[in-house]
């Protein structure tokens, strides 16, 4: 039986590698920096070498290694084939195929916001559980659906990207992605700035957050900070956050009904406190049969990526 | 290699049951009715002696049988167990095991919506797609969400409850789920003539639809023939139709990213221009990587949970 899997998470900047065995442990961790010249095309070879260079290392037979599994940033059907990663200077590429034609070993591919998923099921928040969300709330709003046990890539890749739900009829700030209204504009770092910045225009309630915003250093973990020191202004603003996230979670029940949602990325480092103000708005917001469902911190951090990735190819 | 499999659709007050081929093809269909006297206890012993009777009649022996799939009105789990059938005078029951001892075949339960858009998958509207979404709109709005040609039950039978995800903040009137502003509140026979009486009392304009109120004939079928007609009044009021479930198509294409689409259920009669109502108002709210979803029609009509039903067991 193999002894051995590799999980890759390919970022824009640099390639994050682990070496894992089949129950989750992680035997070693590395990084190689993305090269995106000439149209990315010498990422995948970098990657072959990284990973053939460390069986070598480790005296690791080809018939000992499960696979490899790759988390890319951008649409991945449930072939492997990446359709324009623009990151990385790619346009259609067929990840399986390619990485695995160079390593001589089983490749599987997805999107990394869902393989990330994969991770943090398999060894993270969401550990114990098949159905699961895994919202990752950084500069932008990511996410990632299990069902099963199994991503769900959809019919073009793009399953699971709950950031572009619309959410808010009536938003004048345009969004990213070119619509209006998007979860990604109230929940994710950025979101919950501005949802600061209108918040302190429209009031004249003093707060912490005042001086933060004169001297450049309003952010979502200012906000959640002064919520944790009770200041009034930050938590009606965490209200506001919870309302718009609660929402979007549970029009995602309706869909999906998941056991578990578990929040991620840099705002999730506010703590328990998010769950409390976005299962209260859930709860508001939920059909009754998805009112169950749990909220969970993740914990795999930026490993979630390469975890998940390992667990593609071990199944 | 057996030849046969059974497909029963319990309703609350008929059950549809039919025999078929592995290719969906339908050999003979029948009803017998639902007793729902003693808490329901007569309705699995009645649908097991209808099989049996059927099976002998027509010299069909229990190996030649792949087995028995039933769509049942309320939330099942994976394991085939009901939980709270209400209409059914049911409480907590495993389908599978219960039936399937009365038949001495395998037996394999769903929920009869989830079913339903396994039977549209199958030999109806969404044949030839393995990533799609049904939404019943009838008097509520139902709905089952199948990926990778399995049904998405989700953690407690909840999965494909569409007709409860909030598309709207200031709904004044409750849905009959107790929350408001859901998607069955606009997009169910009943929520199209809940707009269009908010459109008659907030406008003068002349319509056909105001004899029709009068008349006591106001109803989504009215709406959409006044549509076809070239009513102004009845065409503002398709929009905002196509607006409300557009959208709720488009939060539905932002968590499983479907290939299709299917419109099924009493409002669906009204034809293709249904689809070109919705399909506008998904292309204005939905993320661009969701963008290639098609619209289509169901086409099994009432008969769609025996297919589906089917279908569970022949895998």
């Amino acid at each position: 039986m193999a002894k051995y899997c590799f999980g890759v998470d390919l970022g824009g900047t640099t390639v994050k590698l682990g070496l894992f065995d089949p129950e989750g442990n992680v035997l070693e961790k590395w990084e190689i920096p993305t090269r995106k010249e000439e149209s990315g095309s010498k990422i995948l070879p970098d990657i072959a070498k990284a990973i053939l260079d460390k069986a070598a290392e480790k005296d690791i037979a080809k018939e000992d290694v499960v696979g490899v599994g790759i988390g890319v940033p951008g649409p991945v059907d449930g072939k492997g084939i990446v359709h324009r990663a623009v990151n990385l200077g790619w346009d259609v590429l067929n990840i399986n195929e390619t990485l695995g034609g160079l390593l001589g070993m089983p490749v599987r591919a997805g999107n990394d916001a869902n393989v990330a998923a994969l991770g943090e099921m398999w060894c993270g928040g969401g550990k114990g559980y098949t159905n699961m969300v895994l919202a990752t709330l950084g500069t932008g709003v990511g996410g990632g659906i299990i069902i099963n046990g199994e991503m769900v890539t959809g019919a073009t890749g793009a399953g699971g990207e709950i950031g572009h739900i619309h959410i808010q009829d009536d938003e004048p700030d345009t969004c990213g992605c070119g619509n209006h209204g998007c979860l990604e504009q109230y929940a994710s770092a950025t979101g919950v700035v501005r949802l600061a910045e209108r918040k302190l225009a429209s009031s004249t309630q003093d707060s912490v957050l005042r001086a933060a915003k004169e001297n450049g250093r309003l952010s979502a973990k200012a906000v959640f900070d002064a919520v944790k020191a009770g200041d009034a202004l930050a938590c009606e603003i965490a209200e506001q956050f919870g309302d718009y996230l609660g929402k979007g979670f549970a029009m995602i029940a309706g869909v999906v009904n998941p056991e578990v949602f578990v929040l991620g990325g840099g705002v999730s480092k506010a703590g328990e406190i998010l769950c409390e103000y976005v299962s209260k708005y859930y709860q508001k917001y939920v059909f009754r049969g998805s009112s169950d469902a749990q909220f969970k911190l993740a914990t795999l951090g930026n490993d979630a990526g390469i975890y998940g990735a390992a667990k593609l190819v071990i199944g």
